[in-house]
This record gives C-alpha cells, sequence and structure tokens, in this order.
C-alpha cells in the first residue's frame, strides 16, 4: 500500500458515497478527474498532466471501486486499495477504453439503472466528448444524471487526516513566505522571484508547486492571475505573491504582500482594511453559518472603509484542488461545517491598475474556525530596499 | 501586449485555423482549453489549475477571436492581442457564461451553422457537461461537430519562434540533469531528490514545473508515473528523472538514467539498446515518414536485442502541452512535415518490476530530424557511491 491514506479511510469514503448515493437512486458513479479518482482509491500521480490518456473510476453501489484505466498505471494504480483493475492498451485509436467501460458499467448495474456522473458547477468530464457520446449508446436504456451534489457535499468536509496534510502544507507555504526578505532584493525581476520563491517553497518541504501568480507595482498591482514579467522590482512596489503549493496531494492556497522600502499611507491603510475583513470572515465562520454569512462579514468590513471592493469572490474551499467548491458569494446558502476548509480572500480596488488582495486558509471546528496559515499581519511589512 | 509572441504571429496561426474551418464548413470554432485558447490569443496564466470558472474563445469565420471570459481575466487578456473581450461575474450560480457564449456564437454564425468543438482523441471540454448541454439548447438549429482535425493538425506544427521556446526549455532541463550527479548523494531519498530537481530547473531559467516523475530501484524500477516515495537512494539502484518543465508556456519532456556506484551488465546493455533505439528512430524521422514508420524504426532495435518492449507508444509530439498528437504507435499514419516536434521514448521491461525509459526531444527539419535535447549518453553513467 503505497498511499497517503489508510484503507479504513477510502471504505469510509465509499460507505459515505454510496449511502447518498442510494438514497439519490443512483446505481453506479463514474468519475473522469484527477481528484475524485484520488479520492476514492489513493491514486496519487502527476502523469495527469499529459491529457493523452482518459482514467476512469466506478463506484457500484456496493463494495470496491473498479478502476478502468490505461495499462501504464496498472503498477501505481495495484499499489492503492483498489481490487478490480481493468486496463487496455492506450492509446487505442479505434476504441480508447469506452467499450471496456461500458461493459464494466452494464455489469454493475441493472438495465434502467441512473448512472451518476459529475455535470455541475466547477466539474469537467475528463474525456472527449465524442468518447462520452460512444459510452451513452453503449449504455443505452440507462440514464446518465448529475452526481456533482453527492460528490461536493461529501468532499467538501475532510477528514482529521486531510486537515493534518492541508496544516502541513500551510506551514509549509509560511516557512517559504518567511524567506521572501533574503529573495526580494534590489535587482530581482518579478520572474526571478517567482523562481526563487518557487525553490524555497521546495525546500522547505512541498512535493511540487501547481500554481503561483502574484503582481508588483507601485501602490498597486494589476490583477492577480498574470505570470510575471522580467521588469526588476522598485522600490514603491507592492509585490504579492499567491501559492497553491502541494503536500501528499493536498493544497494550501495563501497570499502575502510587501511593500519595497516604502509604503503610501494608501496602501499601509489597504493591508488593515483587509486584514480586519479576514478577521471579520474568521469571527463568522462557525458551524451554522452559510458562506453568504462569510461573504457579508468580509464586504461590510470593505464598504465601511469606503471601498467599493474588487468584486467576485471573496474565498473558496481548498483540498485536492486549488480551489474547490462552495465559494464565498452572496448566492452560496451552504451552511459551514466542522471540517470544512476555506480560504478568506478579500479584495480591495485601489485606483485604475492598482488592487490589493489578502488570503488566508481556514478549518471550521465545533465551536469556530482555526487558521491553518501562519497569521498574516495587520501592518504590512516595508522591506529594506536602497533608494 | 505581453504575449510571448508578436500580433502577426497570431493573426497567422488565426489566417489557418479560419482556412481549414471554411474547406470544412464550419462556421466558427469554441475552444475551452488552456493551450487552445492560449494558442490562438497568448492567454498565458497558471490560473487554469483553479477549477471553478470556465473560459472561452470564439473563432469566427473571419476577422480576430472573441474571448468570452471571466471578469477577473479582463485585464490580462486586454494585454494580449484580443480586442472583443466579453466578461461575466463568475462564479454566477444561475448562468455561468452560458446565456454570454450562446449569444456571442449566434453573432457570429447563421442558422444551420455548424459550429465546430474539439471532441476527438486526446482532447476535452473544459466547461460543465450541464453547461454544455445548457449551450447546445441555447444553439438549437446549428449544429456542434467535431474540429479536432482542424485544431491538432495546426497545432502540431510548430512556428520557428515555437521552436526556439522548446529549444530553450529543452536546454534547461539539460543543464539541470547535468547537476544531478551534484543532488543524487548517499543519504537523499527519492523524494528529496525530486525536490532538488525541481529546483535545479527553476535555477536554471525553468518558469515552472507541471510535472516531474521518475523511479529507482535495484537494476530498474517499476514504472514511470509515480510519486516519489520517502526511500533513501541505494548503491545499485537505476535511477531515472523525466521532466516536463515550461518556459513562457512551452514544455520539454525528456529523461535521464543514473546508476547509483555500480551497474549490472544487463543494466548497461538495456541503456544501450534505448540509446540505438532512439537513434533509429531519430533517422527515421524525416518529412514523408509516418509516426508507425518511426515505431518499428524503434520497436525493431528492441526486438532485434531480443528484449519484448514495455509496449506502449516509443513518444509524442510535444508543444504548449507535455503530451501532444500524434503518437508514436503502429496504427498513427501522420505524416511527419518540418516542424513538427516529438518525443522518441522507447521503454525496455528487463523483469518483473524492473523497466528502463529513454526519452529525447526532437524537430523534424527539411531534411531530417534535429535533436532539441542535449543528447544522452550511451554508456550509463554510474555515479559514485559509498559502499
Amino acid at each position: 500500500m503505497t498511499t497517503v491514506f489508510p484503507e479504513a479511510e477510502f471504505q469510509q469514503r465509499c460507505a459515505h458515497a454510496q449511502a447518498a448515493m442510494a438514497r439519490a437512486g443512483v446505481a453506479a458513479l463514474l468519475l473522469t478527474g484527477e481528484a475524485d479518482v484520488r479520492y476514492f482509491s489513493g491514486f496519487l500521480t502527476r502523469f495527469w498532466e499529459s491529457p493523452t490518456r482518459p482514467w476512469f473510476l466506478v463506484i457500484p453501489a456496493m463494495g470496491k471501486p473498479v478502476a478502468v484505466i490505461p495499462g501504464i498505471g496498472a503498477e501505481l494504480m495495484g499499489a492503492t486499495w483498489v481490487e478490480d483493475i481493468r486496463t487496455w492498451a492506450a492509446p487505442d485509436y479505434k476504441d480508447d477504453g469506452v467499450s471496456l467501460l461500458g461493459e464494466t458499467l452494464r455489469q454493475v448495474t441493472g438495465p434502467g439503472a441512473r448512472i451518476g456522473v459529475p455535470m455541475g458547477r466547477e466539474t469537467q468530464l475528463r474525456m472527449p466528448l465524442g468518447d462520452w457520446s460512444r459510452l451513452c449508446a453503449a449504455l443505452a436504456g440507462r440514464e446518465m444524471v448529475d452526481a456533482t451534489g453527492i460528490i461536493q457535499a461529501q468532499q467538501q468536509v475532510k477528514s482529521p487526516a486531510e486537515i493534518a496534510l492541508i496544516r502541513e502544507i500551510c506551514a509549509i507555504g509560511g516557512r517559504a513566505f518567511a524567506r521572501v526578505p533574503e529573495i526580494a532584493v534590489p535587482g530581482v525581476t518579478l520572474a526571478q522571484l517567482f523562481r526563487r520563491f518557487q525553490m524555497a517553497l521546495l525546500e522547505e518541504g512541498a512535493d511540487w508547486v501547481p500554481y503561483l501568480a502574484g503582481g508588483a507595482g507601485q501602490g498597486g498591482y494589476g490583477d492577480v492571475i498574470s505570470p510575471a514579467r522580467d521588469v526588476p522590482l522598485a522600490r514603491g512596489d507592492l509585490v504579492m505573491l499567491d501559492t497553491g503549493a502541494m503536500r501528499q496531494g493536498y493544497f494550501c492556497d495563501f497570499d502575502r504582500n510587501w511593500a519595497l522600502g516604502e509604503a503610501t499611507p494608501q496602501v499601509m491603510e489597504a493591508n488593515r482594511i483587509l486584514f480586519d475583513a479576514t478577521e471579520a470572515g474568521f469571527a463568522a465562520a462557525r458551524p451554522g453559518a452559510t458562506m453568504a454569512d462569510l461573504y457579508h462579514a468580509m464586504a461590510g468590513v470593505i464598504a465601511a472603509a469606503g471601498d467599493a471592493g474588487a468584486g467576485g469572490r471573496l474565498g473558496h474551499g481548498l483540498g485536492m484542488r486549488l480551489t474547490d467548491p462552495p465559494s464565498i458569494v452572496p448566492a452560496d446558502h451552504t451552511v459551514l461545517a466542522p471540517g470544512m476548509v476555506l480560504t478568506l480572500e478579500p479584495a480591495l480596488q485601489m485606483g485604475v491598475g492598482r488592487m490589493m488582495v489578502h488570503e488566508e486558509d481556514i478549518v471550521i471546528g465545533e465551536a469556530g474556525a482555526e487558521w491553518l496559515t501562519p497569521r498574516g499581519l495587520r501592518e504590512l511589512p516595508v522591506l529594506e530596499w536602497g533608494a
């Protein structure tokens, strides 16, 4: 067994899904995405980066999952707790696993059965659309139904072992952020800072760094999703790094801001407002509150400070994906429960092309939230910088 | 303009696609995937790591692409050469861009028109399946058809500027591999080696490292897609690292093998056979040859050495994705043309749980192939190692 979690945890995950499937009248689940397949099997590999091969996991109404996968993955899947592993020699130009998958689904379901597939918000079908049509034809008489609710309701509540891993990668991220004053020095470009920061994350124990964004600009940055440019950092810049690093298949997702040499009163105050907004979100994050409550708690702080905010959502779920449902938006009425891991991510628009974002990760406990990330500072750190 | 390529190159890409669309009777293309959107716009961001938001690019029959994207991407898309940028406030729980996309597609196509979407091998639709159904309903009277051929035929031939970037990341990978003797030392685990090697890639100039796999074992490794375990490297191990690092949105994908302290004659000979197989693939890789020809050239060397091979494909296309069509398999009759970038990746099965893989990257020129990766050695390097 080379999976991250013990077999008992996977059995519980399966049993939990199968109970929800029974309630929904779903005879089997078909999963095609990296996180879903991993969640119910322990199959952890970076090989999903290659779009060539589809991978399928079938959760029957009872018993263990069945893997229908390319032969290249048989050895690794054999080291998980999945026992029934069916392979084909992919890529097969005539039939890339579709017949084998159809046959498997027909075996574990009866005529007229409902087969659940994630089809809703934040899901994607990871197989060619043409093969999906062929699969549906091969399953004529059975109905493909949306299983998003079943999967997401379960995955958004993390087990203690999952939370421990997220806590670990958050600590790794915190140690890497603590080293930024050593690496954000005069002469360095934002692109170089990105590289050095990724190296720091790896050195501190991250397995890999799927996500890094950030920005730098005089008194604020333009957006938070751009790649780094080869432009030297400059005195007066506000610099932000936002990382999604991984440890054993689990993400952190948080950011830090620094002013280089000096900061305007507006930027200093923006940092305090954002800090206070996360404090308000943290205080509101108790079992029974909704995601909308968190939104209004944070947006209220920003509005009270006279800023219109930068719009958009103010945080989201976190775990096996960089971003997971639910979202901190007014329309999300998901009720918080112990074990949910969230990011709090308020943003301010300080002027045209000058924004600021602050993000932390929390876990919901029985009595309230707990910080998973080492807490950022209310007073924006100003790094030493030559004139 | 902050895109990697000049506007003229994107105009040529569009014109090329539009000519193929006209031949196929396709009135518009709908693209949802990271590489496809980037290819026709220059939109480069790691934000695709978040599955929350769909992103759409529409290529009309004439004129520039139209971006239909979440507002959070407007600033970055505005820095590409796309001018018509339509945004919505995502995530929108009632209508996550579907109406806006449907309206856009109705504007640029007439009733009864055929709209091309990649649906074939190695493609995925990056939007929820439920939204896809809603989109198709909103476009009733128009026909959604498979555009895989149009996209893949074009993308598999790289421009000189694209080849220059792949060459650059291959050189970066080569420099990082050259440093492995410094970091693969007694006491180091495979997991630590993975981290140190990723750091070396970043230090040598990679922007990020989306893919790293590898293996280590006495006289061979078990598979080539497993994550690294916390097991110390040992004398007699055969160690392999296989990286997909990126520079400006383009990948390298190649590997290197080392023996620690000593190597059996079988392992030394396996390395020679794999080297000779890549030489045979390289010699066969000329304009006019097919992918099947490359397969047989390499498989022939392995069979002549009395090894059954490890099965599967022996290489693939390379560019904006870690693996791209076409594949080096007997069923692939794609004809090689100048500008195609490929990996040559023969494998040997030396015994149960003991395999060996060698991979290099090449580009097809007018007169034959050229190595993009610094050439590996026919004599397996044996690193110094304590007893």
